[in-house]
């Protein structure tokens, strides 16, 4: 059968507005959800104010931020004024923009609607806790399908406006360069206030978790809005959008040499489709009475991955597709999925490395932090042996079909990986509305019975959280690499453009190793993400021993508040201030470090360089980001499985060791390591953006 | 001037005798120093005969295990026997074990020294510090001497004899292979025993380090010997010698085509101009009394590097080498020599680093952990970006001199940044040599001068190790870049061979990162040393909660020994018993993965697979040795300074947290980062040997 360019750009678009429709469909049925316990709208509305503010703060600066960005694209890209004509650079600036509202808009809409879900999980986990699972895994439904609503949306608008690859890298940039910072800033916030929560509650004052006598209570909660949920989809609208481009661009190459726009074709139909199946399974989700939570959320995941692979099937049998592309695809998918298991393995606590990790911290915290460090590192190998074998095997199944296929295929087997991501950030988002539900419980004193039902959904939603991190780095990972071969494109068609070689000839044949200036570039590479995660690192402890400082005042300032007397209220707004300044004053150098890093090994080495500083850094940040989420999951979850009642309990050396594991591991799980991810993706949209001119300017 | 290549085996055979001469002589100096203390000798024999225990079950363990490496190697090495003629593999199973024998050697005959001399420093140290340091200082030069001795006349007797550069791989293999076993072994019984004396006694009884009611503070003291003494001994000889045969093997190809053996003759001379410089180093090494040991130290190293630059400078300019390499070899050694001081800056209390992670210390010790993980991993980025440095400049300073000069340039480097091994072995032997006095001291409570003679020096030792270090792991990353080339000469010699291609094609061009086959290989390589590291450090927790548990059973069961009544000893040879067992049951694991997964990588994926694989782990093993090694100096440093007064000193929370930081650190530190240098290096050897069978027989 034939389809039209046009009606596929009809049906994706007609997919995107179809998620929008269900995320719309999901904030009417949570709002139909009354609260009627006063105190829980009160504290959801404290939550809910902290979030907007900090949000409102962090996107003024990063308009900043973008607007000077904007002006540098319009001056330079895709290439210098003054060897370009304006219209280029108008819509190249134009595409930044639009990747950055896009970004935007659909982590504020997520966060709004997460901040609305908590209060109705809460109220709900009172009566029954398959209505509470439903309010909150709906309420991260709705980000789910707005981040991909919006990422197809924005891919599909620009290219069939444009039908430019380079403007489509613009649009990527934007989303990736908010992700990066939105990442950032969020993630320092989260962990700042946890730390400092956890810090003087639980280790200090040995007071419950979200006990509302701890300023640092709602900036806490706050901090699971703003970090993991606004954050994280950001982060996953940027390695999406990434995917999409990446195929494209190599898409559109082989297009124009035969097939008629079967390949762009397949593309979009395959991003549209791989939403539907998300949206199939996020409406069909559901959990039982008597159910775990987990088998819930991953039963979703299944039937979102089957349901893909069905009608991937189906379309390419119909639209005659290469079956060759159709098996790189779902080798990714199937990776994909496999890492996830990995990670689940090593941060489950049914399994042994969470066991024997909390088994040692009866030795003593330096136990704690070795054993889970060592099943972090561990866990590298699983997961980096799957993303080899999904690049070889789907370089080599599509090989056959013709030069520039072999590349195809992996950029294909991204988005194959990709193709779930409405179903992942569903259950992501899932994650900070139940931990943000148990709080309300806690500070509401809704009682024994709501406590134990949030803590089951708070408890799945770490698991199911560890889960989509391991995801989401590999998809990162895989994405990345096919961002190389969009770069090696760019740069051969620029060298053309710029007379270095004549037509047909190329200027790049690819990054060999034995060469010293990739191999000067792979060994500063590889530290990029290190010195990236450590500057985070670094902003979260600055900023929580900040905060702790604060909590001290006010223990000893507010007459009553330690010892929880009647009507005595900590000063909340004055900590998520703190919070929000510290955070935002620490958002920029990270990101703004892993920038400059690229241009400065551009410019100075030129392009061979950058090859192999991409590949280092996705050596480098791969490492890093597997291990810290990993460890740091298996950190939390070890301590829960000993405040379970585990070796001593609530209150043991064991328990305490564990705490200081936990401690260690945010901000490795939740700061650091997810964003890698966007640093990474960062890197190489900067790589491709700026090929020409590296080409042109570099010193050596 | 010109010189004959006999002349040139007598000249470096000759030097190499001088070495052992200046060892011996330090032997019969040290000797000479009469211990009058009863206790004192009794200690010392204490140490000596659990040292020797540990050392002959270790070598007993590692002569199995060559005998089986022997007969493997004289099946399949250079050729499987059914393709290769038996004298080939005979040469070659015997250069591996020549291998193993000398670098077993070296490392017993500078242990046994040490051991001597570490009494004579305690004694020396009641009297004057200047004494104190010369005995230890000589002690660890004992050591320098006879690795650097036995690693010079190894590599040159057997290309004197040989004429081959396979059989040198082969000798530089058993010498890599015993280096990872021991430092393996030695590195697990040292930091296991350590953790377990510094957890039973400072942090649960709150006695002295080196108490003698402590049972495992004899093991602490055997382990100093046998890890860092022996076992980094084993390490060096390691990485000197596979610098030399790196190097050998190009300058052979390249004498072949033209100028008359001068390459061969000039590393020759080089490497026996380094002996000569460091020989000169520490002959003339002194302390005034009012002087910093350290500045001592660091006089010595600049000295050494000084006269190697003027010896090697005359020596180009008498026989006519190409300056172009005398300079590349010189970039080696600057770069090798900023690499240390940057260690210096993250690890020395004068810097904001440790001094930061010490304040930080008072909130806790998750942010001891968290702040000197994060300067760990910034310390990354300057070290990187000096060994791309000094490869990428010594690669283009050697380019013009024809093909083939480029690469050697960078082996040259290699060479150069390991002229000065000699003094670097001996500045780091002093460090166990001093910790033991220091222990000595202490146990036959030799009053508080020596006490803090003792510190001082051990202070010096603590910041000169972080140093020499930082310096090692850059060397080995420079010495595993040139065995690359080596692996792709052997490679394209080896398909020619086999009749892949014809004389005069190339079968391998290089290794192209958008080749996924390299791709993989790249991934599952980086991946490789995390694993490795974290069998190591689950290796020192499993048998550090072992001593712990059986120090703490003495104290329960052995009546008066808590108390300290007279004549109440523990039984130090049971824990010296069981950190032996323990660390021999620890140490193949990690040592064969490593292997095993070359093997299969090479076997699976082929060389294309390998060439990439023997980078990753390069990459991945550089971040990770220097992040360990690094924050692991940084922590126990940030412990001392608080102990010292700061921030609360001893006793304060902060230094309990710090405690807690240097436990995590001692694994990073001394067991798992700098075995990563052997271990890259045995890959790199395994791969270059097995090329043959690699392009034979792997499946895809």
């Amino acid at each position: 059968m034939k389809i039209t360019m046009s009606s596929v750009y009809v049906f994706t678009l007609l997919v995107a507005a179809g998620a929008f429709i269900v995320a719309f469909y999901f904030y009417k049925w949570i709002k139909q959800i009354e609260v009627k316990n006063q105190q829980v709208s009160a504290i959801s509305n404290l939550i809910a104010k902290g979030s907007d503010t900090f949000l409102r703060k962090e996107y003024s600066i990063l308009a900043k931020f973008s607007v000077v960005m904007i002006i540098l694209i319009f001056i330079f890209l895709p290439h210098p004024l003054w060897r370009s004509n304006i219209t280029d650079n108008l819509v190249m600036s134009t595409a930044y923009l639009a990747g950055t509202i896009f970004s935007g808009l659909a982590g504020l809409i997520g966060m709004k609607v997460a901040t609305m879900a908590n209060a109705r999980t809460a109220e709900a986990a009172t009566k029954d806790i398959s209505q509470a699972f439903m309010s909150s895994f709906r309420g991260g439904s709705v980000m789910g399908m707005a981040v991909v609503g919006f990422s197809t949306l924005g891919v599909a608008l620009l290219f069939w406006l444009t039908e430019d690859t380079t403007a489509l890298l613009g649009f990527s940039f934007g989303a990736s360069s908010l992700a990066l910072f939105a990442k950032a800033g969020g993630g320092i916030f989260t962990k700042a206030a946890d730390i400092a929560a956890d810090l003087t509650g639980k280790v200090e004052l040995g007071i419950p978790e979200d006990d509302p006598r701890n300023p640092a209570v709602i900036a806490d909660n706050v901090g699971d809005n703003v970090g993991d949920c606004a954050g994280m989809g950001a982060d996953l609208f940027d390695s999406h959008v990434a995917s999409l481009s990446a195929a494209l661009v190599m898409a559109v190459t082989l297009d124009k040499i035969a097939t008629n726009g079967q390949n762009t074709i397949m593309v979009f139909l395959f991003a549209a489709l791989g939403l539907l199946a998300s949206m199939i399974g996020v409406l069909f989700a559901r959990m039982e009475k008597n159910q775990d939570p987990t088998h819930a959320l991953n039963v979703s995941t299944y039937t979102t991955s089957l349901v893909f692979f069905a009608l991937s099937a189906f379309t390419t049998y119909l639209f005659g597709f290469f079956w060759r592309l159709w098996i790189a695809t779902i080798i990714g998918l199937i990776v994909g999925v496999l890492i996830g298991v990995v990670s689940d393995y090593f941060t489950n606590d049914e399994n042994l490395p969470v066991r024997n990790v909390a088994e040692m911290s009866q030795t003593g915290p330096a136990f704690t932090i070795l054993g889970g460090m060592s099943y972090g590192f561990i866990s590298v190998l699983p997961a980096l042996i799957g993303i080899g074998l999904a690049s070889i095997l789907s370089f080599k199944v599509a090989e056959p079909l013709g030069e520039g296929y072999a590349l195809f295929g992996i950029a294909m087997a991204a988005v194959g990986m990709l193709s779930i991501v409405g179903m992942i950030i569903s259950n992501d988002a899932y994650g900070p509305i139940v931990d943000n539900a148990r709080g309300i419980v806690e500070m509401a004193s809704l009682g024994d019975k709501a406590l134990e039902v949030t803590d089951s959904l708070d408890s799945a939603g770490n698991t199911v959280k560890a889960v989509t991190k391991g995801f989401s780095i590999a998809a990162a990972g895989l994405t990345v690499i096919s961002l190389l071969a969009a770069f090696m494109t760019t740069v051969n068609e620029s060298a053309i453009e710029l007379g270095l070689v004549s037509v047909g000839e190329v200027y790049l044949n690819g990054f060999d190793v034995m060469n010293p200036t990739v191999l000067f570039g792979l060994l500063v590479g590889t530290a990029v993400p290190a010195v990236f995660s450590a500057l985070l690192i670094q902003g979260v402890t600055k900023n929580a021993g900040l905060l702790v400082k604060e909590i001290h005042r006010q223990f000893n300032e507010i007459e009553g508040l330690k010892e929880g007397l009647p009507n005595v209220v900590p000063d909340y707004d004055r900590v998520i201030e703190l919070a929000t300044e510290g955070a935002l004053r620490e958002l920029i150098p990270a990101g703004a470090f892993a920038i400059i890093m690229t241009l400065a090994v551009g410019l100075i080495a030129g392009v061979s360089a950058i090859g192999g500083f991409l590949v280092g850094n996705i050596l480098g940040g791969l490492l890093l980001a597997l291990f810290m989420s990993n460890s740091g999951g298996l950190w939390d979850n070890a301590k829960k499985y000993i405040e379970s009642g585990n070796f001593g309990g609530k209150g043991s050396d064991a328990h305490k060791a564990s705490v200081i594991g936990d401690t260690v591991g945010d901000p490795f799980k939740d700061t650091a390591g997810p964003s890698i991810n966007t640093q990474i993706t960062v890197v190489s949209l900067v790589a491709s953006l700026m090929a020409s001119i590296f080409l042109m300017y570099s010193i050596l």
